[in-house]
């Protein structure tokens, strides 16, 4: 097995991701005016999730004044561009962000443009405490997942070395909103591997699936679905207590993620999906892959 | 390998799934009085489905006046009783749906639960004509998906032996809005399977979560995830058919369900999951495991 303590392993990194990781506090366009009140905001591709969070502060999803955000994100097909939604905007202003060269703000293609989405609505909507808060969590927490630290002291690292021949099963406290999804889309992106997330009635989910591979029940076939399932816990309340309880003895390992030491649900999120973007790295130089981005996704954004 | 269309097979449906299965269409509660509009309504477990879809006709989530539906659908940890949601609700008369025996109305526990809390909110709200054309698709559907049709002509059977031994990736037109989930939910409570559901942003997910699978790239680790998937294509516009594209050289196999012969994204959807729901009871049947609901399930009803 690969060493994620030792040098020569990051040689897959031929991209410089670590870089970009390293550096991605206060990266991303800044506004360079002043939008009016009220907002709303829609989000495609890479700004679904940065839309959805958007959303804990401002209210609308299409606004008819004020100012309509538009993070068009890629692999769209054009549905950003959807008459559609410009007529329900009406007399708002229109601002887009994306990857065209004719978008009023450029937000290039990369797995953290979330982070970069989010940070221009913050600064663009009036929150600049609520961004500080933000990227001085993700600051703090980068001095524990960098290449620098070794294994025993890297929980990304750690969760990387766990994540290796298992497939993710994300069991995510509903308080984080689209946390699973947006976990499960940069795995793929950076670490180049299959995640798993549950319907929303997940606990049934978890119940039924794996129901094969309990323990104990003697005439149903084993059929050992749970034996490779890593399943990765993030909250901790009465639903997460269940899932966990549910998921022990049907799954290969249980990993919960210890809660960052920061206050406020949507820094909260921005740790845990740094921490998994920073797993999904180490991951990807695991299994000797390029953690960056390859040719065939450029493919697809020039195609849609 | 076990045979569908051999009668010993059907001695693992030991409680009788095929006949709650045929018997789905007009089943359920009906109202027994007239509700005042606007109405509202929320879902929770096996509710959750069917209030997504009721948001096709009905504007609101929740509503201060007119009548307020709570699904309530089990699982729920109380979420259903909280106090905000009524508080939101203000003057407007509310109407529980659900498992408890002081809800105004009763929906028994089951893995078809969606088709009838479907059916009371259509009765209930104004809507015969959409639930005879939602009924007349099932009624038409079951014909070719009962136990007494041979696999050559049954495609819920042909579904059953192609998801054997292989994990399905659901990729449903967005137009369908939350099928995906709700057929990940019935392939685990009635197929006892697992499933996966991509992200908001799909394609680049397809493209880069197989990304070590795709054939032709030397230096690339071959780790194959993609090996027991199968895809499984519902709908047909530009996204789907680029899905299909992008995963065809990526997973084990495609399966592009035939699109029903119906009117109406409602009558469709419900198709589907029709489908689905026999697809999963055949998979069970396949693995020799009783495709009802097992002990451990009541027991999570009753301990949420």
């Amino acid at each position: 097995m690969r060493n994620l303590d030792s040098q020569e392993t990051y040689l897959s990194d031929m991209s410089g991701l670590a870089l970009e990781l390293r550096d991605l506090v206060g990266s991303g366009p800044n506004p360079d005016q002043a939008y009016l009140p009220p907002y709303g905001v829609v989000g495609f591709g890479e700004g679904w999730w940065a839309a959805r969070l958007a959303r804990r502060w401002l209210n609308h999803e299409l606004t008819p004044q004020g100012t309509q955000f538009v993070l068009e994100g890629g692999y769209d097909l054009g549905e950003a561009l959807g008459a559609g939604l410009y007529a329900e905007a009406g007399g708002a202003q229109i601002v887009r962000l994306g990857l065209h060269e004719n978008d009023e703000v450029i937000v290039a293609a990369s797995a953290l443009s979330p982070y970069r989405y989010l940070r221009f609505l913050l600064l663009a909507t009036g929150q600049p405490d609520e961004l500080a808060r933000v990227d001085q969590a993700l600051l703090a927490e980068r001095e524990h997942l960098r290449p620098e630290v070794f294994t025993d002291r890297n929980p990304a690292k750690f969760l990387a070395y766990n994540l290796l021949e298992r497939v993710p099963l994300w069991v995510v406290s509903e308080r984080y909103g689209g946390l699973a999804a947006a976990l499960q889309q940069t795995l793929a992106r950076i670490g180049k591997s299959l995640s798993i997330t549950p319907p929303p009635s997940g606990l049934e989910f978890f119940v039924t699936a794996l129901e094969g591979s309990f323990p104990g029940d003697g005439e149903v076939a084993k059929h050992q679905q749970g034996n490779e399932l890593a399943a990765v816990v993030i909250g901790d309340d009465e639903r997460t207590r269940l899932a966990v309880e549910i998921l022990e003895p049907r799954v290969d390992t249980v990993i919960e993620l210890p809660k960052p030491p920061v206050e406020g649900l949507l820094a909260e999120s921005l740790v845990y999906w740094y921490r998994v973007a920073w797993a999904s790295y180490y991951l990807a130089l695991l299994k000797g892959i390029d953690p960056g981005d390859r040719e065939d996704l450029a493919n697809l954004r020039e195609a849609t």
